[in-house]
């Protein structure tokens, strides 16, 4: 049995019915596309993820790349996955036509990779992570920078990595040690050792750019003092061909529990002479350039995260279906058939556990690019801004929420397969082992809740949180105009009133004392992704429900009522965990702040 | 930095504060032993432990056993840690001295391979099924046939296995088809494919006995019908040697997620002239002999999973205390030194959960310890009798509880760490893709769930339920005496009810439909062990409470205060997460159970 790639029923109904990506064929920037080459793109993308990435996904994680002394040894299907990708255009198709891209919307490209990262997410790491270092060359690079990087980074010929983390310095990068000193052609040179950099070596491109955060000397202290460098692996020469190799050396590979075929590198840079870097944008500007690699980066995260939980779904449902075993408790006859264990009411459970997070993950991501796509395409500057202020509002919950459920979700997979789950014979303790990173890079469950609560939130006197709650009532309202959602427009009613009640009572906490104020901040990041997927199974209801009243054929039928009763289980079994929490936060509960270090 | 195993001064209080295992000097059985027997029987164990197997701990992860078409290729530590644990005595440490044992108690022999299973589970893994083979055999098999296999299990020359599941049979045992026959000599023929079967080939011993579940032709149907075989690898001579090798081969090793040095092995009886196998006890009686072994092999399980919990928090701990990162949020001075992540609040957070779980789990293991220890010891029958009852109720939660909890205290030792948490160059990852297994192996979770609330909680008139309430009430009331305890004798008391409630209205929905009735037994099972950690706790908690009214040192006046507060984490951030799981299943809430098949 062999794993599809997500669902093309499901996929239909993100992009057409839950978005409207059609409409945004009205949008000057799409005038030239069609629904068919929207479809056509997809079909391409689905084709390379199932020829090129899916091939290798378990090759690739019993095959790690490994460092000989001189080259990073790679499985062959890794550069040929890397080319195909490439050739066909993808690490360019969100670019405009005279860059040589393919101008499509965002949700577009992100659904097509979407495939590729169901196929095989260790692999799609390397163009993943190229896209978004093109993009912030794209924004805020010099025309000089970009002319000689962008073109080989958008055809394949180069990769991109961020480089933020040292090894004494994760989380904290007001503390990053590495240094950037100006030489006399203006270039400056680099010296420092980051880790954990994903990507920082390999062999599948003639170079590597670096976007490397450093500060240089005599900048201010903290996170004032960041500037932003591109690094590159080789230095070109004056017709802009790759030369001699920069003073960047791998000092080792890390080995991860999952997403093996990604490298995980640490790198020295200018040990020697000093690494050649040229300064991106303005000096001390750093963090702020790096925040849209970052923040594309989050999104694609709990994407990612999503969709693995939505294999693990898939194919611990397939596998329900298939494998007999044991009767129903009201059958004590044991030479009655046995039955597939999906007639088992707990398998059913844990599928159905899994479809909430999924589904919900996946909605959760898309609503996330459509407000990428509006930031970026809406008719008007007014709603361009509202959208990037909503963005960067949820950009933590969108990385964090799906990272922490959708783990579960593949837990919960292994345990429907039993002891098959847990060997390597079957794919679902890789997905596991994948998905654990999410709630790991691109910033901890625990920094996003500092960030969402002491940031996101209280910003510009709450405009985007309000924002928020603005259109979550609109869905709301929606629901209630149906009979079977009133119950959960209510629920979801109650919970927004809730969190609202809670927000109050944190920053009265907040401005007593900061630290135990912020003390519980993960458990509201946790509180508030649970509401919003609420949401975002409400607006999947109501769809469902309007679907149901007008003609669809018994397919569609069972489609739409497997959406009501996962929105209804959602509502039901999954949105009331967050009460105690709630209480929790209410009632300023700081017993783990409390806990002294002699103590444990 | 090494992981430690254990705690000493944690292992001290279980054993002598929290179960007084000193008063078992009193019974004859161990009135020749003393305090410092038993804690040199620890010493040694941890020595050997420390020494034979933490050392390739992650060298057998990284190399784990593989068939080169002849034999098991194992790393050599495997053996000599086998060798080490075997010729101290330790795999007849609880037998008594005229089987050639050490005679000692069921706590301190779990202790002592605890300390073991902290070291390495994966190799710990062979003792542990040796020991439960050869007590199943002293059990029930027939002098013959122990004086032919048994001393060499105790010694350590043959090693032992059970083999139940088969390749389509797992949960459902009732479905077995491997076959018996029996021939002229009054053996048997044996013949099936058994699969998942740990230990089941290796090169660690010159034998190895298979406990083999068959069914002898013209058996009846189901469980009814399944006898116990026991099935050497190699066939003994008249003079008890080993001589030619029986018909059981080899048919292919699974690879595990987790638990890699472990062999985990598909098997195939008698594909040849059929293998021999020798009837244990009576035929047809071979289920309700296994599940000696079982009960035996899961109070293990927790325990394990336990202790896994507990080498996560421990080494999280250390780390925290480590590793300096960041600031705390009202220092806005990028100047100031960094502190230790222990003084982030979200951390704090982290490591009590993990300190909640896995202490909690360990006292729950221990607390099953003394029950398997009254029953065999207690002065009187009737004390023995209730020991007895209250273990065979409290065995799925044993099993499962901790296989939950503790696996969620090794994904939050991972966080804490963050990237370092994710790599092999780390421990943190290992311990939890061992631990992934813990909720699968001797019974899915799902499975204990049927067994706690279809049979073991009904049976005999609530009998054992009555007597589990009874307990924890005499805790309730101890703990009343203290007024800094009385809140959580008041929340245990409460739960008590509401567990009563809960389990009135599933018996009441059961009669009406036993399917849909029994739809929900996982999350009864699940409030159920929340509860009874509930109760564990608040007995360390009295403890500790008791032992700070009296004179102590700052370091045990530390170690009490961390009990205490811990407690009082469980009772406050835990225990609140069962009231919606109440709520759905007071209220009979069957989504999962409507969910119909063409929905997913």
């Amino acid at each position: 049995m062999t794993n599809s790639l997500l669902n093309d029923r499901d996929t239909e109904f993100l992009l057409y019915e839950f978005l409207d990506t059609e409409a945004l064929l009205q949008r000057p920037r799409y005038k030239e596309h069609s629904r068919e080459v929207f479809d056509a793109t997809l079909k391409t993308a689905r084709t390379i993820a199932e020829k090129f990435f899916a091939n290798h996904n378990a090759k690739g994680d019993a095959n790690e790349p490994n460092f000989d002394g001189e080259k990073i040894q790679m499985i062959a299907e890794t550069k040929q996955s890397w080319d195909a990708l490439s050739e066909a255009g993808f690490l360019a198709g969100h670019c405009n036509f005279d860059e040589g891209g393919m101008q499509l919307p965002k949700a577009i490209i992100s659904t097509a990779l979407g495939y590729v990262s169901a196929a095989n997410i260790a692999s799609a790491c390397y163009p993943f992570l190229t896209i978004a270092a093109a993009n912030l060359l794209r924004s805020f690079a010099s025309d000089s920078l970009k002319a000689q990087f962008l073109p080989q980074m958008l055809d394949g010929r180069f990769a991109g990595t961020m480089a933020l983390t040292e090894p004494d310095q994760g989380s904290a990068l007001a503390d990053i040690r590495t240094s950037a000193e100006q030489a006399e052609d203006g270039s400056y040179r680099i010296r420092g050792q980051k880790m954990y950099i994903s990507g920082g070596d390999q062999s599948l491109t003639e170079n590597i750019v670096h976007l490397v955060l450093a500060k240089i000397k005599g900048a201010p202290a903290g996170v004032k003092g960041i500037s932003l460098f591109l690094v590159p692996k080789m230095l070109l020469d004056e017709n802009g061909q790759v030369a001699q190799p920069n003073d960047v050396k791998l000092a080792g590979l890390l080995h991860k529990m999952g997403f093996r075929n990604t490298t995980s590198t640490v790198l020295s840079f200018g040990e020697d002479q000093g690494a050649v870097g040229y300064l991106i944008g303005e000096p001390h500007q750093g963090l702020k350039y790096m925040f849209q690699m970052m923040n594309e980066a989050r999104i694609s995260v709990g994407a990612g995260a999503s969709i693995l939980g939505y294999q693990g779904y898939a194919y611990s449902l397939q596998y329900a279906k298939d494998r007999p075993q044991g009767r129903l408790p009201s059958n004590q006859d044991p030479s009655a058939k046995q039955v597939p264990i999906i007639q088992h009411a707990d398998i059913r459970r844990m599928l159905l556990m899994q479809k909430a997070y999924a589904e919900g993950g996946l909605g959760l991501s898309m609503y996330a690019t459509s407000l990428y796509e509006d930031q970026h395409s809406a008719p008007t500057e007014e709603e361009s801004q509202l959208a990037a202020t909503l963005l960067d509002l949820i950009t933590p919950v969108v990385k964090s929420w799906p990272s922490k459920y959708c783990l579960k979700a593949n837990e919960l997979a292994i345990q429907v397969l039993g002891g098959a789950g847990y060997i390597r014979e079957f794919p679902l303790e890789q997905l596991y082992r994948d998905n654990r990173l999410n709630a790991i890079h691109e910033g901890t469950e625990g920094i996003h809740a500092l960030d969402l609560l002491a940031r996101k939130v209280p910003s510009k006197n709450f405009q985007a949180y309000q924002l928020l709650q603005t259109e979550i009532r609109k869905t709301v309202l929606e629901a209630r105009q149906k009979e079977s959602l009133v119950s959960m427009a209510d629920t979801l009613e109650e919970s927004l009133q809730k969190l609202d009640e809670t927000g109050m009572a944190l920053f009265t906490q907040l401005q007593e004392d900061v630290d135990r104020g912020l003390s519980n901040a993960t458990l509201y990041l946790d509180v508030f992704g649970c509401i919003m997927v609420a949401w975002i199974w409400l607006r999947q209801a109501v769809i469902a429900a309007n679907a149901l009243e007008g003609t669809t054929s018994e397919e569609d039928g069972n489609f739409y009522r497997g959406k009501l009763h996962t929105a209804l289980f959602y509502f039901e079994w999954e949105l009331p965990n967050i009460q105690p929490q709630i209480s929790l936060l209410q009632s300023g509960n700081n017993l783990p702040f409390d806990m002294r270090v002699d103590w444990f």
